[in-house]
């Protein structure tokens, strides 16, 4: 992040909290990598947060660190400090990242009125600027590069959980972690439940098998799914050839002003013609896809719900999944 | 987690509630996991949330699950399902486990007292029961294969990454991931640095390289470090028998009854006496060692103010941290 991005970020966002009407809002990562705090702060390094009113800004982290655009003060002890903070900018209504892993420090603050600000915090992330759009472009890129060496050097043979390895070490060797989520490598019928975690059992030539991971790269996560198959079974033939086409589909209507239900609808539309009706990702309950960001998953309302504009970086991954036999998806990234 | 270990858990809690005059304690799980919920109900997936009262328990989650000894209830309007049981349990002092992502929810009970229980759920799990210390010593066992395996291979000529991709890939050709914390392999002055991340320079013979990573198993953390150097440097092969030594003499310590303090003093005389003092763990800021268990990092004191029990885990982790030179650290995990 530039220093240029963090002052209009901070800027934006203290708007925000004057229109909001709030006297204080507090961000932070306790433990855990917090998306917010590092947008605003240009570093999410636990224990840190963030209390910004509609025209001050400061950060107490441990060891004091050096954040351009806020007061920099050591953390000692917080809940005191926090108790006397409030008293001193007579916070009477605190807006709360309910989603940071700091949000407990809101109960220092006894007296004030809590009012969560996680849906203005996210449509403040919605738009990407250059630097983070070329951030997710190579995020996405990286991860990419990652899942075609592994596949060059060879899954069968392989366990679920050993491909999930190679990847990692792909990764890793060219600087990032595996980390945007947990990896997802899926044979056969563990493949037809979306969000499964890889086993111990070994892939053969002829199995199908769903890849879906993400490297972290500067922050930003990447998020790319493939189902690699050379079997010969007619049905999951069609069914790969039909995802494809319905994700080119709805990829051809992601244009900016479009609504994410036109794209889901056009991809539907491909599966229904193709008779996968049933067993579409919305028959299982699934969407066509998210935004993604500094969380993969991210976004101030669902995609199908989302006007899409100028700046947003989302998903589109179609998919197939056939209970007790197979599952199918294809997903990239599409910046607009 | 066997059935009669949730009941009893459930139970001693249970009692706990009554006793701290809560009318409810909110636990659980909305993104990532969370050592409670998978302590009480035996599974963490998210979202969850548990409520218990003095002798009931509700398990919400979306899909529901069924969790043996709660009552189990689909989350679909959270919000409104929570302030309904809220008023129906008439819930004026509520327990809220801080540290859990769905902390948030506690505003959702508006008109109640919020009290932090987090001290009360770490100490609850100080003591390790049988089915614990076996996935404990099963989770440590695993990562020293894992380290050893890497070791065997080599770490010359790859980067600080390549060692933690090689070293992930042990784990999950286990069947296990390397995610009890972010792996950290770190050379020369880097490893002066306690907790570093690993960076893409490439480890000649003759570097000093820390490792320390832990495998996550059946919900257990391991946690083990060691220093690898073959240079020929006379002060850090002393440094590195003398932390040896320091290890060896706190772990003999390690005995029920002894105090935290104990072990750390018994380890920092040894590396005074080496002529270590100004360049110890201790003047480094950092503590001996820690509780472990479904969290790498646990305990509702520090290791040093805890009397050591029957059925406690922890890690005796002495170091030598030399500013813009090295570091050394030797590390493993004691069942009492």
């Amino acid at each position: 992040m530039t220093m240029s991005n963090g002052a209009e970020r901070l800027k934006r966002l203290q708007r925000k909290v004057a229109s909001a009407g709030l006297d204080c809002l507090l961000l932070g990562a306790r433990d855990a990598f917090d998306a917010n705090t590092f947008y605003y702060s240009g570093d999410a390094t636990p224990p840190k947060a963030l209390l910004m009113t509609a025209d001050e800004a400061f950060c107490f982290s441990h060891p004091k660190q050096e954040c351009p655009g806020f007061e920099n003060v050591e953390m000692r002890h917080f809940k005191k400090q926090l108790t006397e903070f409030a008293k001193k900018h007579r916070v009477k209504k605190l807006g709360v990242d309910m989603h940071s892993d700091m949000a407990f420090a809101a109960f220092y603050i006894e007296k004030a009125k809590h009012v969560s600000f996680v849906k203005q915090l996210l449509s403040l992330r919605e738009i990407k600027d250059a630097d983070e759009q070329n951030a997710l472009r190579f995020a996405q890129d990286v991860t990419k590069q990652c899942v075609a060496e592994a596949l060059d050097e060879g899954i069968y043979g392989r366990t679920e959980n050993e491909v999930a390895g190679v990847l990692e070490y792909k990764a890793r060797s060219r600087g990032f972690s595996l980390s945007a989520f947990e990896p997802i490598v899926l044979a056969n019928e563990r493949a037809a439940v979306p969000h499964g975690k890889p086993t111990q059992y070994k892939i053969k030539r002829g199995d199908a098998v769903i890849i879906d991971v993400g490297v972290r790269a500067m922050g930003y996560c990447g998020d790319y799914s493939t189902t690699v198959y050379d079997g010969g079974n007619n049905e999951l033939r069609h069914a790969i050839s039909a995802v494809r086409e319905a994700k080119a589909a709805a990829t051809k209507k992601a244009r900016i002003g479009a609504l994410g239900s036109d794209l889901r609808d056009s991809a539907l539309h491909i599966l229904y013609e193709h008779g996968f009706k049933d067993v579409s990702f919305s028959a299982a309950g699934l969407s066509l896809g998210h935004q993604i960001g500094l969380d993969v998953h991210e976004g101030a309302t669902r995609l199908e719900k989302t006007r899409l504009r100028k700046g947003m970086a989302f998903t589109i991954e179609p998919g197939v999944y056939v209970n007790g036999k197979y599952g199918v998806r294809f997903e990239d990234v599409v910046l607009l």
